[in-house]
């Protein structure tokens, strides 16, 4: 029997699990969940019903896993607890500070539903701190280095467009290369925030907007750009569209220590991610982890999880002898 | 109170694991185990007894892991079912078209002895089955590539030194570059066995023995070189000595997928090891997954375990709480 997936908001994470889904045969989409008009929002699959969220406490019975799609600064500190008690859910929570008062918050709803919830899943969080994690239990006296990009913020890019006199923006994280290959020869390097990362804006100015004006404003936005070196680009609306309309993203976690009774030996982990599209690969993170999910709170386990406690057998459609067979 | 681990077999890779305790303040080496007569081995830890390992019975109360540290050619594969009935052990059985018989036999010891055991701990496997593992459930339409070296190979050298007319030998493997950046490039080549490795080997000859002949054999030997494009470098015994006595190894995995409605998107996860000590670093996996498995036998888990059914916070000294501030 398949697990049976609800979508709870539908942008371009939404669309990501709905497409992941189809890559994944013991899955099915139940139905997309949506705060606005259902009758305005057409999905990619058919036969697939789409459903006001004020309905959602009808579903209960008819969703294995509620894979919560909106965005961590206002939807999901709020609709994860106020679902967490009725469904057994996921979500990609990324606001890395606010982690762990998210987590209590779900933990209560979860404990008090008696049901599993998962919580920042993606990326990163997701996929680089589990390797950041285990590398450092690995290596236990070294540094970690996270490094993101060549790939586009979509926060930073926001923060943008939000300045007057611009009509589009789009924001890449790009790696400091020889930073990168000093971590990478196990040199240890001491890096501050601009060591690490430049950023590359592409602005599309309206007419007669002051483009020297407009660069300033970025250039020195705190907490934005101010600590960085920033380049500004103006190009046209029709180069924006052909040029930068992908949501490409990724980077790479590197561990560096040092083994052996005298402290001799160098040792470098790295884990590293070319993304053509973010949403759709954390998209498929999720997917996996529903998986999960599904499996644990079948086994009666309760509360609020983090990918550092799911054993990976979970995530997978084999079971343990195949796996042992064709993956160990 | 800390972890009380005994060493079985004290080669390169008990010594690694001696190395990586003293990394780990949770640790503390109980004793060593050795079938050599004890008192002719040294050991570098003042104060931890060398024991017989015809005595090994005498510490069952005394050890809460045992590290095998044997072969896998025809240690592991006997002393591994024999103890597991008594200890909590772990080890690092590589060869990986035997897992499954060698996890059948574990198994059945562990469970009637209602102890712990993890098997094939280590990079390959280990490390690199997590991350092909991990990555072909996020990523289910796509290939998984796995590259060794550049690094010595401690079966290929030792068939080498084999060869009549050898004295020492080193055997250093390296991927193929243009193969790697293919990989790397998402363009999901098909790969043969000569397209992915070449194979370097460094040789000491005996005085006035036919070097054209000791070349010919090692480059048609069946299984170890036949196969590959192989160059011989014939070289002196300090040369050997000055430039090759270290044991470096490494590698990537590599899984190239695509994502998206037409399958659009390419993405491509990689994880890589550059490792000044092959055995050191296996040695620390060991020993962060001998925490793991003192903590499942301390839940009352029973079994033969392998790293895809360890839960990530099994490994780390951290509590959860810790962790998720920190790591997540």
């Amino acid at each position: 029997m398949s697990i049976r997936i609800g979508i709870y908001g539908y942008g371009n994470l939404g669309r990501g699990v709905e497409s992941a889904i189809r890559q994944n045969p013991d899955m099915e989409l139940k139905a997309v969940f949506t705060r606005r008009d259902p009758a305005a929002l057409k999905i990619r699959t058919e036969n697939v019903p789409v459903v006001s969220a004020a309905d959602v406490d009808q579903w209960t019975d008819k969703i294995d896993v509620m894979i919560l799609c909106g965005g961590s600064a206002t939807d999901l500190p709020v609709q994860t607890p106020a679902l967490a008690e009725k469904f057994t859910l996921i979500n990609s929570f990324d606001t890395h500070a606010k982690i762990p008062e998210h987590f209590a918050a779900v933990d209560a709803a979860a404990k008090k539903g008696g049901k599993v919830a998962m919580i920042s899943l993606g990326w990163d969080p997701g996929m680089f701190s589990l390797n950041r994690m285990i590398a450092s239990v690995v290596l236990t006296e070294g540094k970690n280095y996270t490094f993101w990009g060549r790939g586009v913020s979509q926060g930073h890019s926001d923060a943008i467009r939000r300045i007057e006199g611009v009509i589009d923006a789009r924001q890449y994280t790009v790696p400091v290369p020889e930073a990168v290959q000093k971590v990478r020869n196990g040199e240890n390097p001491e890096l501050g925030t601009r060591d690490m990362h430049t950023r590359e804006c592409y602005v599309v100015a309206a007419e007669g907007a002051d483009k020297a004006k407009i660069e300033q404003e970025i250039k020195t936005m705190p907490n934005y750009f101010a600590d960085y070196d920033t380049t500004v680009h103006f190009i046209s609306a029709e180069e924006m569209k052909e040029k930068h309309s992908g949501l490409p993203h990724g980077g790479f976690v590197i561990r560096s220590g040092v083994t052996g009774f005298e402290k001799e030996h160098k040792q470098v982990i790295e884990y590293s991610l070319k993304l053509d599209s973010n949403p759709e690969f954390t998209a498929c993170v999720l997917v996996a982890y529903a998986r999960a999910a599904c499996r644990m709170a079948a086994e009666g386990q309760t509360g609020c999880k983090t990918v550092f406690d799911v054993a990976p057998a979970y995530l997978s459609a084999m079971d343990g002898a195949e796996l042992r067979a064709h993956l160990l």
